[in-house]
């Protein structure tokens, strides 16, 4: 397809925004920073709103879900907004009877643990995405030069809540299904790549500047098991945006052995979680973009340890052609806003330069 | 102290089985092995036997909880028994509110978060570990030439335990308070080594041929927390062993990226996840015997595709100076025992050799 006039990689409204520049590797005014898991739970405002409602729901009611989207932006004042979903949903709008358990995590009618139920999943008919569309077209005509991002859960990822019917410790299921049956194994990862791919897709399309994989089980594998039964779906996720032209992000938890991996996998980008130094990272994937990683566990501790730590990071980060700050995994729910805002804050300052080559987008 | 004429180490009746010897890094007549959570939830002998009661009643009472550990070494003709028992135990005879919640795990009555509540933990008094040594004392009677394994949590494992209030995906709250108030955790880990170390001490004074610590959390630190904040203390653990002379294991999950620290904190043996191959890790901490690492995420496969998996285990694991074979992690509940019978005898019949330097232990 053919990019409307009106999207900001046409009209080029965030063409030059600080973290559209540092996904593509070029200079920036400042370190780029966004939060994970900004849009959601740590939020007044989106307690407020969501006031115990259904979280799918919420997810496909699109004014619901532009606002949740819109609302860290205009508190915290950071580079990017992510787009408010969860994994499931487009498993959701595929027919799989799927719900979230408040305080558990996504949970599936009936798990699908045979060839035959995976061969019997329905397909994800792209119309179908209409509610996600609408919600990305009024987020982006509202955040003006500030990117967003595109939002989907990685094959395996997906895969594993669909194997083992809601969240799980170790994802032994879906990894039993991949030694005994890895042809059943290989077809599910293929539907998951399809599904997230087309919800990727029609994020972009309806305007997202960029895109990011969420993949917090990949650590559950070896090595070898990632690159060999793995690593192929999640390109043909990525592969999704073909001719779309965006920056790719992964991000996966415990990828710590895999990241030199990434690259070669459809990641422009690579999300780094909170147990690789980003120096370190920035030794497995020499030249790459980077993202990430201030620890999570950081942020209810006194603000000079958070700087300190935050300082750290950046001064890390600097081993990596560009940086985007951003958490080593979501916010947690419990966290201080406040804390988030300074951290924007003082990310900005530290990072600034006179050698800007474009306006500070933000 | 000193051992009593009948302990197993000064009357020889272990110090020849291939565990033993695999453990000191010596010759074996066969690849010795067992399985992490042999004893327990995946035998129907053990379910009839449990019947719904309470789990750390079943811990404490000297009878059962031998019978639950003598159980597999009967049922598979494993190398070694490994002690039945939960890693809260210790916590539960020194005085703190813990029980063990079915299909959760230890569930604190409350929360161990603040410097208070850390200096406020009673002491554990070596006398209230009587039910223990007596449960030892009594499998070790039964088990003749079969060396018992004893049994105690790594204290940040531990730890996670009492400052999350029960299981936890990630150790946020630990990690957190590591980071907000580093003395507090120190002395929170100092006591959980303490306790651990009775534990395990008590377990050897009665019989116990050999000492593993499960760190099942260690995977979600990173290296540099992990060497600054956390070894030293499992240092500890080891240490309370002192002038014992058994073999030590340090069994971790998702601790690739620190294998080649353990040897430097008192494991004498590196247990090995799923994820790293032998062959790798026996890279990582060259000369050492090693433990692993069968996925249990095969066991549920057809049987030829779980013997190739552990012919493959088998063959890297010749890269160590001396392997023991095991799980990558614990038996899962739905296990078929009959597999794990296989597994051993498989092992044991790859394995021998003629060159036996002493009579096959078993």
């Amino acid at each position: 397809m053919t990019l409307p006039p009106t999207h900001p990689l046409v009209d080029g409204r965030t063409s030059d925004a600080a973290l559209v520049r540092a996904y593509r590797g070029s200079l920036t005014p400042h370190v780029p920073v966004w939060f994970m898991r900004q849009a959601g739970r740590s939020l007044p405002e989106y307690r407020e709103l969501r006031a115990g409602g259904d979280m799918l729901a919420a997810c496909l009611d699109p004014a619901t879900a532009s606002e949740i989207t819109l609302q860290p932006v205009r508190r915290h004042g950071v580079d990017a907004a992510i787009f408010f979903s969860d994994i499931v949903v487009p498993v959701l709008l595929a027919g799989v009877d799927v719900r979230i358990v408040p305080g558990r995590g996504p949970v599936l009618g009936t798990p699908v643990r045979t060839a035959r139920d995976i061969a019997d999943l329905p397909e994800l008919d792209p119309a179908d995405l209409a509610p996600v569309r609408d919600a990305v077209e009024r987020t982006v005509d509202a955040l003006g030069a500030t990117p967003l991002v595109a939002f989907a859960g990685a094959p395996f990822t997906l895969a594993s809540y669909l194997v083992e019917g809601g969240p799980s410790k170790d994802q032994l299921r879906a990894r039993a299904l991949a030694v005994a049956d890895p042809d059943a194994f290989a077809a599910l990862l293929a539907w998951c790549a399809r599904t997230s791919g087309a919800f990727l897709r029609a994020q972009v399309e309806a305007g997202a500047s960029a895109a990011q994989v969420f993949d917090s089980w990949a650590g559950s594998l070896s090595r070898e098991s990632w690159r060999t039964q793995v690593a192929r779906h999640t390109a043909r996720t990525f592969a999704a945006l073909d001719g779309l032209d965006v920056p790719t992000v992964h991000f996966g938890t415990g990828t710590g052995p895999i990241l030199d991996l990434l690259p070669h996998f459809g990641a422009g980008v690579v999300g780094v979680d909170w147990r690789t130094p980003l120096d370190e990272a920035a030794r497995a994937v020499p030249g790459w973009p980077l993202q990430g990683n201030v620890d999570p566990a950081v942020l209810g501790a006194p603000w000079p340890v958070i700087e300190a730590h935050v300082l750290d990071v950046l001064e890390r980060g600097r081993a990596a052609s560009a940086h985007v700050l951003n958490l080593g995994h979501g916010v947690p729910p419990e966290t201080d806003p406040e804390v988030l805002t300074r951290i924007v804050r003082l990310v900005h300052e530290v990072t600034a330069t006179g050698a800007s080559t474009g306006e500070d987008a933000r």
